[in-house]
């Protein structure tokens, strides 16, 4: 474990490195949206998303520039989601990764303008040449991406997120919620790497079992450090989904049952990663560091 | 200009069509969202972006399928931004295209997330194969089309704009505002013909040329409509630039010195579309159109 938090404290340094290249320098007369801009994506985050995409291109042997060109585009999509997710219409946070959130530290317009340029930029980023030579696996990873982020994936998933609030959703309905909101762009940071290393459907099919599992644990533990976190330590409020009523995986299991239900997910994720060969310490570590995490 | 009409009129229904079968079905259980995409796209606008691309496609006999494709593209983005900018934290625009905005017909948090993933649903249009065979074609388009709606371009004039409010502006600033937040995204709509159909740099630069002034000459009108228009017509507030102390051309020239700037302007594209050949009347008449509209 301490070994994977060094590569993924490498990974991380790495990535911010493109962000900052990647994002617009603070200057013009609209400095203050390509600040907000970078206020928003550099100097924190555990950069998970990223992480995948590497771990997984690395199984392939994808030149690490590549790899981590692909990552930032995933952190982008992230973030912005991040932005617009703390909006007062939406959950009204107040804090993020410890510091204020993005609207409060500029305002709501200019955090509303954060999320929409970021989102133009991961695109713009993906689309340029310097991130694969071939069009055909740019354009794949741009399809890839927006499904993961749009209406299907993690746009549909916080909007029956919002919906269920104060309702008592099943379990399925959770599920399906977790799958959409947290589980496509997990989902996607775990295939892409298969893609920019034109990987065959059977190593795809299994790096997107594997992010299945991990995509829900990943949520469910989120939720259990709502529950039980400290707000100090995850750089966010706690207690807030209970607070505003939302159904989680945790609130309808239980604390206990939420950890069974995470064994389970590692047993089957360990299935999915047995398909693909010898190189997958990494990829099993991630998961054990993301149900294992305290913030 | 009747017959002009009569081309926009049929392009608008295919762009429709192209967006009915883009945009997701109202089902599932984030239908609401799916809802209040269908809700912000149909029904409703002049269309003149996909118009533009269509128009500019016809120079270089892009199949029209191709062509519709990338300017429903375009017109999501143009749809999305419309949705946020009518946010109360942005415009807080009461109606749009004659009915309820976005979030007063749904709420702000779903208005937040239909633009969202109406963003996310341009850029997956682009990459899709049936937009172009060529994947580079595809790439350069998502490319250009990130770069004309993110920060350097429309949401970084949507900034400029916002910091203007109240504060006087110089002509150079304010023309460089609707540079970004208008020109950018009309510039990519005119260009976009021309990278489906493989023109060389030289149309190419006639069409930015001509775009540009096209950009300029549109948010002119849209802001001598804001100041003479009627709410009826328009379908949307009026008055509200002024109100909200907005710097304008029209505010800075007056109304006489803005119409003045539009034959300017006209003239201008005129030159441009001289080096393009004998059928550039289309293109002539849409320079005409934007600059006689009442709405």
């Amino acid at each position: 474990m301490a070994e994977l938090r060094s590569c993924m404290a490498t990974v991380a340094e790495e990535v911010e490195a493109v962000l900052d290249r990647t994002l617009p320098a603070v200057d013009g007369p609209q400095a203050r949206l390509h600040e907000a801009m970078r206020y928003a994506m550099l100097g924190g985050g555990k950069r998970i998303r990223p992480f995948l995409v590497v771990a997984g291109a690395d199984l392939f042997e994808v030149p690490r520039a590549r790899s981590l060109r692909a990552g930032a585009a995933v952190e982008l999509i992230h973030g912005y989601s991040l932005v617009h997710d703390d909006l007062p219409a939406m959950d009204d946070a107040l804090t993020r990764r410890g510091r204020p959130s993005c609207h409060r530290q500029y305002d709501e317009a200019t955090a509303v303008l954060v999320g929409d340029a970021l989102q133009s930029l991961a695109f713009e980023l993906l689309a340029d040449p310097a991130t694969h030579p071939e069009a055909e696996v740019r354009c794949a990873l741009v399809r890839g991406l927006a499904e993961a982020a749009g209406a299907a994936g993690m746009c549909g998933g916080q909007m029956i997120d919002l919906l269920a609030e104060g309702r008592p959703l099943e379990l399925p309905q959770i599920l399906e919620l977790q799958r959409l909101k947290t589980g496509a762009l997990i989902g996607f940071a775990c295939e892409a790497g298969a893609v920019l290393g034109g990987a065959g459907e059977a190593a795809r099919q299994a790096l997107r079992g594997y992010a299945a599992d991990l995509g829900l644990a990943f949520q469910i533990q989120d939720d259990l450090l709502d529950v039980t976190g400290d707000a100090e330590v995850t750089g966010k409020d706690t207690g807030h989904d209970a607070a505003a009523g939302k159904a989680t995986v945790v609130a309808l299991l239980g604390v206990a049952g939420s950890r069974r239900r995470l064994e389970a997910l590692r047993r089957s994720a360990d299935a999915h990663l047995d398909r693909l060969g010898q190189r997958t310490a990494v990829l099993r570590a991630v998961f054990e560091f993301v149900i294992s995490r305290s913030s």
